[in-house]
């Protein structure tokens, strides 16, 4: 496996695969690697010949209060994961590479509001703007024919389509199921920051999410349900963020003909801010 | 030629040259083609094997209160034209093509405001975003190996340049002289809204502008020199709406140490607006 840390090797790399049209795979990472991610790579490595993973916490997607700093760097131990997997390239560039000109002189990709500024983009301003234009650089530098995301991050999923769909982007996204502890709790990066009585109680974020959709189906209202989902999180000592159920096309409130829905929630638990989500049918 | 007017054979004609590792000029128009679009073309035509010209009236570029509806629409003339040319593809796609949802829910490609928002940027709020998205989108859909801009519209040409540059795109911008009539008139399709006797004023922009730069160089201060020319067209029965000398390199405003120059004139002239632009080197 080649690790790359410049924009012309990696250029030089993906051109050499273009030219002879090998199919290309991306799985966009921060790092950090978890079997989450992994189950990306093995998707990837079953239907391209060439897979490349991407490694850079993005300056960009963290606000000036949240964990950029903080965020878990591993990338040895990433390094070595990633040859196990058979991975072709590890693409982990230094952020003055991405952005030599500083973030605020940098061209942003600007998914509609009416998606990028709901939900965890309500409270991340700017969050969705900075994951969108790394991915779209991503994706001109390593012109993949196909780029897998994590299901865990639902309403990222959705910006990235719909940037893709709206910019006319030549890639594949293909959304891949969360993968969960044996307990429920979705894996991620964060769980790290989590003490032993916080990682105790996490699973409960779940656990909420898929006790509100039986309250649901059984035919709470999308306001009680969601008002009951918050009370139990915070009796359980999150600080919830929020919990509402929408539809998995595109996010927007449902309507009462739409049967295709997610449950979404976040919370605090103590250092991190923890995400989740469920999708279901609406029950006949 | 093939003229295509929906995204999926653009795709299938483009995918099908790109397997065959043949090199692909895009010459972005909005069509009512003059010698100045043909000099693209056929600068075109001389480097790549395969030439794209997309012509398209985009309206996301276009200020409400803009002339999207004036502009001089004239496929069936243009695309004589270009069979001539020997171009291989024109691609002229509807409105609802490119902006299915709509403009207001499409996603945006954001140029820095240090660029974006001076000059024509200043008068005309939005204009270089809906210019980046547009050419974003094509370079997405033709996946050009170079495409071809007009210096005359040289705050665009930057802001194409530099939307490359900051998100990766695999695309050379080659910039192409501005092509005049006889008296000096940049060609633009905007110059058929003159009447007879604006038309025989309209030469004077850019007789403004090189006699500005005459001044500049005889030692006459920036502030001085902007306002001459502005007040000269003014008595000329312009409306100015700038003259401006700025770096060639990002249209800062020059230090003294920067050598290349560029004067830039923005001025309405009875329904049109014109503009014109002239590189220089400081004199010594």
């Amino acid at each position: 496996m080649e690790l790359i840390r410049e924009l012309i090797p990696l250029q030089s790399a993906v051109q050499a695969w273009r030219r002879r049209n090998q199919c290309i795979a991306l799985v966009p990472t921060m790092g950090n690697l978890h079997e989450g991610h992994l189950s990306l790579v093995r998707e990837a490595k079953r239907i391209a010949e060439r897979v490349v993973v991407s490694l850079f916490v993005n300056p960009l997607q963290f606000g000036p209060a949240e964990d950029f700093s903080a965020y878990p760097r591993t990338l040895a131990a990433d390094r070595e994961v990633l040859i196990t997997e058979g991975v072709d390239l590890l693409f982990a560039p230094a952020v003055q590479t991405l952005y030599p000109n500083g973030q605020a002189e940098q061209t942003l990709v600007v998914v509609p509001p009416s998606l990028s500024e709901i939900l965890c983009g309500a409270s991340r301003p700017g969050h969705f703007t900075g994951v969108a234009t790394v991915v779209c650089k991503l994706f001109h530098l390593v012109q993949p024919d196909i780029a897998l995301f994590g299901e865990k991050d639902f309403q990222q999923l959705l910006v990235i389509r719909r940037m893709v769909a709206d910019l006319n982007l030549p890639v594949i996204i293909q959304g891949m199921p969360t993968v969960r502890e044996p307990d429920g709790l979705a894996l991620s990066s964060r769980n790290a920051y989590l003490t032993e009585a916080e990682r105790a109680i996490a699973p409960e974020l779940y656990r909420t999410l898929l006790r509100s959709i039986d309250r649901f189906q059984q035919g709470d209202s999308l306001p009680s349900v969601e008002r009951k989902a918050l009370a139990e999180l915070e009796a359980l000592g999150f600080q919830p963020d929020y919990v509402q159920i929408r539809r998995q096309q595109d996010l927007g409130r449902p309507k009462p003909d739409d049967n295709a829905l997610i449950i979404l929630g976040a919370a605090r638990l103590g250092k991190a801010r923890l995400i989740d989500n469920q999708c279901f049918l609406r029950a006949e």
